[in-house]
């Protein structure tokens, strides 16, 4: 028997209240579906004489995390605002620099374009190209993808599978189904 | 002489109505210090039948030029909210993930910690383990630090160089002399 596919959960769990039950639960979800769960919330922080070097220190092991699983599944749900958590967007982008198997989801259903244009009030304006632009002069996206399209397509380009759930929004950063079936394709595909 | 180190120069200018002409300012003075620039607004993009398959050529192309570049220089400046352009942050991220050269800058002083502050109107509480939560009861990060810890500690920890300075609200997408700073910076390396 090979060992199990060890997958980093990268998603914005770590600043939950339930911070812990939550990556818990998605951990053993993970062993269910016959993989090895890495959680950036699993980490011992060595003490250090600064905030600033605590936060440098946190990022080395978070970076060990990813260096030493085989993929990750990252929760691109809306955190602070209309994007993904900066944190984790650049996971997904570490781990797509260094070649390892990426998926994503989202438990929004909004798109990147539909979450932009409420940014806007809804309110656009064509420029001479037939581009649309918000009141500031910045360009929108309209791909129908969930994020970016960096994101969305780097997932999608290699072969990762994008799950997207609408949520009720007292259980956003907790209802787990499209977690769930990024665990269930990435079975499927092994 | 060996050939110019090729940076990648990332960033929300692609979104700006005078995109073509700060991308080609970044470029001259990327070319001034020595550099090679490569541009993510340079692409020529292949049609598509579908507006998702375009979006798709863009990230293959983009990607691209991260593989040929050397290093990249990101431009970390929030945008359409607190944080950075997630297409900028999935671009640092891959950078790193792949061993390149990295470096970033910002436009705006207030650190992570600020601007999270100010999305919660200056208003916090301390959980019993003495964490600073927000009205929904997500923790707050305060390292000293101009994004999410994964983003700052990255560059950081890689030898990399983070500028920051305080731009005109009316030039925060224009302002130069941050992004001059990581150039010089890493012309003096050289």
């Amino acid at each position: 028997m090979s060992s199990p596919l060890k997958l980093y959960l990268a998603g914005p769990e770590v600043f939950l209240p339930d911070a812990r039950a939550v990556l818990d639960e998605k951990a053993a979800m993970t062993r269910a579906y016959g993989f090895e769960p890495i959680c950036p919330g699993d980490l011992v922080i060595p003490p250090a004489p600064t905030k600033h070097q605590f936060g440098l220190n946190i990022s080395e092991i978070d970076e060990s995390f990813m260096n030493r699983a085989d993929g990750v599944i990252a929760n691109l749900t809306p955190f602070r605002g209309i994007a993904a958590d900066p944190g984790t967007v650049f996971e997904l982008g570490y781990m797509c620099g260094a070649g390892k198997i990426v998926s994503a989801y989202t438990n929004v259903v909004e798109t990147h374009f539909d979450r932009t244009l409420a940014w806007y009030d809804g309110k656009l304006t064509r420029d001479a190209d037939g581009r649309m632009r918000g009141s500031d002069g910045h360009s929108l996206e309209d791909f129908e993808m969930i994020e970016n399209l960096m994101l969305h397509g780097g997932v999608v380009r290699r072969g990762g599978h994008i799950a997207i759930h609408k949520a009720s929004p007292d259980r956003l950063y907790h209802d787990l189904t499209a977690f769930e079936e990024c665990l269930r394709v990435l079975a499927e595909k092994r």
